[in-house]
C-alpha cells in the first residue's frame, strides 16, 4: 500500500512564505487506534488563516511548530474505521493538515458529508468554513437590511463571493473590490455584483466613491491595510464592518498604520472581528440556509485546483498573492 | 445694562489652536422675540469636541463659520421670557455659546434644571453631556460585568471620571490613564481607581499591562492615538472598545496610523463609535442614575475653572493639551 507523504513546517516565516519553509516528509501508513479512523484525503482546503499558523506571534489559536505537518482542512473517505460512528468508505471532512492519510479520534474534528448533495470539496468551500464565515460575518455582524449597500474585498475568493451573493439575496446593492479585471468580470457577470472595482487599476478610493453614490453600510473586510483604510471614509453613519481576514498584513509585511480610524467614532461605525469558530454551534443551520440557495442556483461557486500534494506549497504561496481565482484546493487523489 | 460679548471665529485653524484663532465681538444685549428666552449665561463648558467645530472638515455635525459665535453649551438664568414654559429667573442648560447673553428659542436646546439638587454647573459635567457620555458609552457599548477589566484614558476627565466610577460601581477592576502623577493621584485616591497609568512616565505598555494582570474587557477611549493603538495589544478575547474623543488628533495633528487593528480580528474586539446625542431620548434615565450616585457619594467630581468671558480662549487651548484638571468651566458672572 501507498506511503504518506506530509508537509511539515521547516522554518517560521519572518518574510514572504517561500518553498524553503516547507518540508516533504514520507512515512509508512499510520494505523487507527481504538476510537480513530484513518482517513485517505482526496482534497486539501488552502485558506489565507495558514499564514498566520506559520508564524510564532500569538494569534487565536496556538500555531504550528517546526516539525509538525502543516495545519489544513481536508475532504475524504474512511479507509479504516475503529470507531463506531464511521465505516469504510465514508465520506468526511477532516482537519488532517497537509498530507495525503491520517488517522483522527472519531469523537474529534471530523464529520460525515453528504457526497449525494454536492461534490465533496464544496464542503471546503462554500458549504464549508469560507462559506458558514460569510453566512454568520454578514448576517450576525453585518445585519445587512435592504436597499443598503454593501462593499466585500477579496470579491471572487472563497469568501468574499458568498457575501457578495448572500447580500444579494437579502436585497442591498453589492460592490465587490478584487485584483484584475478577469476577476471583476467574473464577480459581476457571473456572480451578480452591481459593482467590482479593480483595486489594482490605482483609483480605489474614487472608483469606490462611484460605485457606492450613497456611502457604504456593510463593508466586509478580508485584507486589512490600505484598503481597508479607504473603505473608512467611505462608511455610513450607524454602519457596520466586518474585520474578516488581512490577508495584506499575513505574508510578513509590516503592519499598515490605519490613518482614518477617525470616522469610525465620526459616524459611529460598529467594527467587529470575527472568527467563525464562535459559531460552531450553528454551523448546521449556515449549512442547511447555504446548501439551498447553493440547490436553486442563487450561488455560485468556483474553485481554483492544483493537482498533487507536491503542488501545496506553491499553491499556497500563489494564494497569498492573490493568485488564486475562486476557492484554492489541492487535489490528492 | 450691561453689553452682550462674544467669542466668534476668526479663522479655520489647520494646526494647533492660538488665541488668533478667535475674536471678542462686543454688541447690545439682544431682545427676545416672541417664542423665545433671553439667558443670561453663568457657566460656559469648554469641551474637545470644540476642536472638530473649528475645522472645515467633514464631522457628524456641521461645524462654526468664520464669524459665527463659538458654539458650546452654558448654564444660566432666564432674564427675560417670551415663551410660556419659562419665567424671569428660572436657571436652564442651553446651547448658547461662547458669550455672555443670548436668546433662544423656548422649544429649542434649552431646558431648565434643578438647582437645588447640585450646583448648576454640574448640568455640564457629571448630570451633562460629559455623564451621558460616560453612562451610555460605558454601559451600552462597554457592557461591563462584575469582574472584568476597564480601562479609561483621560481619566480625570469631565467624562473619564464618571465612566471609572461607574465601573467601580459595576464591580469592575478599573484602570485610569492620565497625563502626570497629581492626577493620576487624583483618580486612584480620590475617585478610587484601582490603579492609574501616567502616560507621560514613558513606559505605557509595560505599565498597563502590570496594572492588567487579567487583560482589559472594555477600554473606553477618548484621546485615540498612540495610546488607542498601545490599548489595541493588551484586549482581551471579546472585548469591548468605545472610541469616544481623539484629543490627540484634534489639535491638528498629522493622523496617526494605528498599526495593531489585527488585534481587533484575532480577539474579536468590538470596536464602536459613539457620540451622546444618539441616546438623547434616554438622558432622564441617565441623570436619575448620575443624580443618584452623586447624592449617595458614590461618585465624585472636579471642576477646573477660569474666571471671565476673555479667558476663553486660554481656557480651551489649555484643554487640548490636557492642562484642565477636571471638567473645564468658564466661569462667565
Amino acid at each position: 500500500m501507498a506511503a504518506n507523504k506530509a508537509w511539515t513546517l521547516a522554518s517560521h516565516p519572518s518574510g514572504p512564505v517561500t518553498p524553503e519553509h516547507f518540508k516533504l516528509v514520507e512515512s509508512p501508513l499510520p494505523a487507527p487506534k481504538d476510537g480513530e479512523v484513518l482517513v485517505k484525503n482526496l482534497w486539501l482546503s488552502l485558506d489565507p488563516y495558514m499564514r498566520g499558523r506559520m508564524s510564532q506571534q500569538k494569534s487565536y489559536t496556538k500555531g504550528v511548530e517546526v516539525g509538525e505537518v502543516m495545519e489544513g482542512q481536508t475532504a475524504g473517505e474512511v479507509l479504516e474505521s475503529k470507531h463506531p460512528g464511521f465505516a469504510r468508505g465514508d465520506k468526511v471532512l477532516a482537519r488532517l493538515g497537509w498530507q495525503l492519510y491520517g488517522c483522527i479520534r472519531g469523537d474529534g474534528e471530523i464529520s460525515k458529508v453528504d457526497a449525494s448533495r454536492a461534490p465533496i470539496s464544496y464542503y471546503l468551500g462554500v458549504l464549508g468554513m469560507p462559506g458558514m464565515t460569510a453566512y454568520f460575518g454578514l448576517n450576525e455582524i453585518g445585519k445587512p437590511k435592504a436597499g443598503e449597500t454593501v462593499v466585500v474585498s477579496a470579491a471572487s475568493g472563497a469568501v468574499g463571493s458568498v457575501v457578495g451573493q448572500l447580500a444579494k439575496i437579502a436585497g442591498c446593492r453589492v460592490v465587490g473590490i478584487a485584483g484584475g479585471a478577469p476577476k471583476c468580470d467574473y464577480v459581476t457577470k457571473e456572480l451578480g455584483f452591481d459593482a467590482c472595482i479593480n483595486y489594482k487599476a490605482g483609483n480605489l478610493y474614487r472608483d469606490l466613491k462611484e460605485a457606492c453614490p450613497k456611502g457604504v453600510d456593510v463593508y466586509f473586510d478580508n485584507v486589512g491595510g490600505e484598503i481597508l483604510d479607504t473603505m473608512l471614509r467611505l462608511m455610513n453613519p450607524f454602519s457596520r464592518l466586518i474585520v474578516c481576514g488581512r490577508i495584506s498584513g499575513y505574508d510578513g509585511a509590516e503592519p499598515y498604520g490605519l490613518k482614518n480610524s477617525g470616522s469610525i467614532l465620526v459616524n459611529r461605525v460598529r467594527m467587529q472581528g470575527m472568527i467563525v469558530f464562535d459559531w460552531k454551534d450553528r454551523y448546521p443551520e449556515a449549512l442547511k440556509a447555504l446548501a439551498g440557495y447553493l440547490a436553486q442556483g442563487k450561488i455560485k461557486t468556483r474553485e481554483s485546483v492544483v493537482e498533487g500534494i507536491e503542488k501545496a506549497p506553491q499553491g499556497f504561496i500563489d494564494l497569498l498573492k492573490g493568485g488564486n481565482f475562486g476557492k484554492q484546493l489541492v487535489k490528492l487523489a
